[in-house]
């Protein structure tokens, strides 16, 4: 049975719509995963004990998508070396900025790979994190390759009315 | 001996210019606190055990000041029911904005009573946080509406050039 | 019967389907409140007398909601040495940016205990009343505890499609 | 004696290096004015009874600075009918767009004529006075006029290196 | 028969939704105003036309609305003494950000008495307009401390569920 | 003697440190150009006779550049077929974001060639105002392509510590 | 048959809706145009190609409309000496905020002639397109002098209720 | 001799400041890179060669910082599968804003791990890179838990005046 490699975790329920595109990335990648709702403020012991297992569990990547005073990446990175791929979650007074800012803008020593606000950046994140284990799995690379390679091939010469 | 009532706190040794104007207005009012860095990311066991004795030490209120992807006071505030009064610190490339909406854009649960951005804002944490005890300190009280007639009585009634 | 501790305030009629969120939260806590509106601009006399009398009549917080030029926390902040918890409502144009920093850049002498905007922010202004009133009351903080319990408690381990 | 027709009035005296080129161009124009400090929140009762007064008094005009959270001009025009011209101070974190959102984003009932931030606009703060007192200031309309003229024939047609 | 006082003029047709709340103002204070459609862009000479002729034909204030890179205020300001009262319009993409600092950065020489985005900027337009008449008119300045008189009136005590 | 393509104006001779860098480029490539201080408020007579000579007179190409509400490059467009490039010139309060809006959001009809804030815009004006002559000057166009294989040749492999 | 004289390229066929306002405002004023799908990351060499031949396949405008991380008019300009017009497409999180910084803020040699967000800069994009190839096409100087007239001639005197 | 396995790309010489940064890092970690200046504008055909040979190079991660309309490292990420951190170099006008948007901001395929704005998300580039390698790399990762020890260990436990 395939080793889990991969930790999609994030701050609510209401995070699932858009961390769900990392996951279908995963799947198209044939990389294996976990999802878990682990809240920084409201499940505080959950995330130190998801950090601080998290290397010894075989976990390569963890994928962190938050929104608002979006602390979840921030805090796992600090926990684990483990690189944390961080999605900030769109919100609805100011569009996901705040969530941009509190999951981007790290002192140095604890770096979140950030990536676009919403649903395009968690499908990112999929792939990011893809990327970084196929630096040592020339499979993946292989399949990573080939997914990059249709979506290219996706694209029309024209657009059309419809 | 006095009780110490007020825990500040902060990321890091070079937010203490800003918050040290925590520390003269609880001097000026005569509020005994103890001062601690507390960094959420490189120090986030200390910040764990700091919350979760802080009401037990008798800590009435904590001013937590940070910049940046400013976790502290949000982690603080997930850690204890004290009071958590947030300061966020200027920063160089996005002026506190960025600290701002880290501190300030706090999920429903964990409430930062968030303050001005720099120095203004920790004075006024520093306010808050004897506001606070004055609750049920009718002394301190008494001392805190003097400084703020204080203040008042300190306005000329017209500009000059000097 | 209880004494009434903690006002609720706001500058209009159209607040209230944000600050009611308030009213829940001291509802669940066990909190006696009384809402009032009081519009800084409209009704300036009636921020005065609140202000004026709110510690005499046994008010220990005061939270205020207000949206655009939000003037009313700061004001009221300026009347009275009761702690005063900020509330930015969302405004059509600017998502309740322009109340963001009406309510937070207080100068020094006057802070306002900002929230987050909207909905999420008026709920943890109800805690953070809560949370100032049980530094005094050891039945109150039980209750402040066990509901940041139940919080906790209620997020499940993993996301659900529906 | 000349009557004062334009106040000018600022949150501290800190504002005052903008607030006098509003000052400079009424003298340029021949308008007579007072100038005060009036703070919104340390000195309330002071604004209330300016704002009471002002148009018993005769001021036609009052020209009203303030920097961050700047509530002064917005309460004033709630305290009286006279025209308020709002200027936003720059300030250090946010350069003034909390002053400028503060003083522009009025509800309805309670115009301030917001002006541009710092010094520029502290100087058509001036030359808005003046337009308005020439409404019903023949005299007065044809020095603006002739003022206005001098602008313009002040600008050379080609650039120079110094 | 009454003489025009006010004209309310705007780019185009599509900023009459927002603009007649200043001619509901005007109606309601007994303001006689003439609307135009006057586009800085696509009818310059109208602009110029409206502008040289504003003082002779008695204009006393000209409320001006515009959306996006909005000049028309400015522009007015720049053509005629008669005080410009600007309205910035909401747009799609900045949500009237746009509108907003083209209309209230102008540089020393020209203000625009800049409202608040959208339409309760321009219902304060008719206000402003009022206040700027109200100087000289005592009769006007009667009915306006009316209207606010009644504003403040129809603010009831207490918020209600609906 | 060489006729003159291109004009290069501004709101005023502060702008000219930034619309320098257009007049060095043009010089560069061999462009013959002509300088104006053209102000949209304080000189608007002058951008009207501008805009209706330039076609006659030949112009082909007209920088525009300005600061804050910056009129000039739209009202430009506003007033002649003749494209014009805009360069939204850095500002104080607002760092030229002020200018950039007021330019780049012109209405349909009116289009503004918008450059980068500041002297990199400006010497961008430069060249998209030879690449427009180039469309029709072979000659130029050879200067341009030469200009631009320079610019890739002059850029070192490896950065170096000075 | 008439010569391609400007191509319009997007990033994906989501941009169409927005592009074909510039098709539309091209087939008004009988410019031939082509439309492409040119992704910047999705078809780098695409982008390569069509940069390299464009001054050799007789283009003389590119239009190249983008959103998000908007590289592809940047990078357009990096590879041909032919004027690109950028048009910011909307996004949903930063409503095209972030598409006209990455297209409006290049570096010095590399100029975008950037456009309004949205629909307005598209079509606006046109008419850019169309001023550039007028300065050497007089009859099409002639056409689009008319279209700038027909659009002034189209605007009424006055609003109207519908 | 080691292998290369990180390069770390700029898109000037002025970009280096910052970037030498990660340099440092790495450095410390004992992780052997290259430096390269690679201008997404200037130098096109540099940036396609070092993507399109990264891989079999023998790159692990590539470390791109650029400013302004920041091309460089998006444009990599599509040239290659091996994962790109992204580095925002403060800017004049916008202070880095703008590059963070246009690097952060990708669409769906390219992701870009973007750091923090400035030298802090030059530092952390460097510990994501080694981050990444560590997890196929068991000493690299015991150098990297040593450096972050370290780091927790140099926190003084209270701030001083010095």
């Amino acid at each position: 049975m395939a080793e889990i490699k991969v930790g999609i975790i994030m701050g609510s329920q209401s995070d699932w719509p858009t961390m769900k595109e990392a996951a279908t990335i995963l799947d198209e990648l044939g990389v294996v995963y976990e999802t878990r709702i682990v809240s920084a403020h409201r499940t505080p012991d959950r995330l130190w004990d998801y950090g601080k297992t998290a290397a010894d569990r075989g976990l390569h990547v963890i994928i962190a998508g938050a929104g608002g005073a979006a602390h979840l990446p921030g805090m796992m990175a600090s926990k684990t070396r483990v690189p944390v791929v961080g999605v900030p979650v769109q919100t609805r007074a100011l569009s996901g900025v705040d969530s941009l800012y509190s999951i981007v803008q790290m002192p140095k020593g604890f770096p979140v790979a950030t990536m676009a606000i919403g649903a395009a950046g968690a499908a990112n994140a999929g792939l990011m994190a893809a990327g970084i284990l196929a630096v040592s799995d020339p499979a993946l690379a292989a399949r990573l390759d080939a997914w990059r390679t249709a979506l290219a091939a996706s694209i029309p010469e024209e657009p059309t009315d419809d």
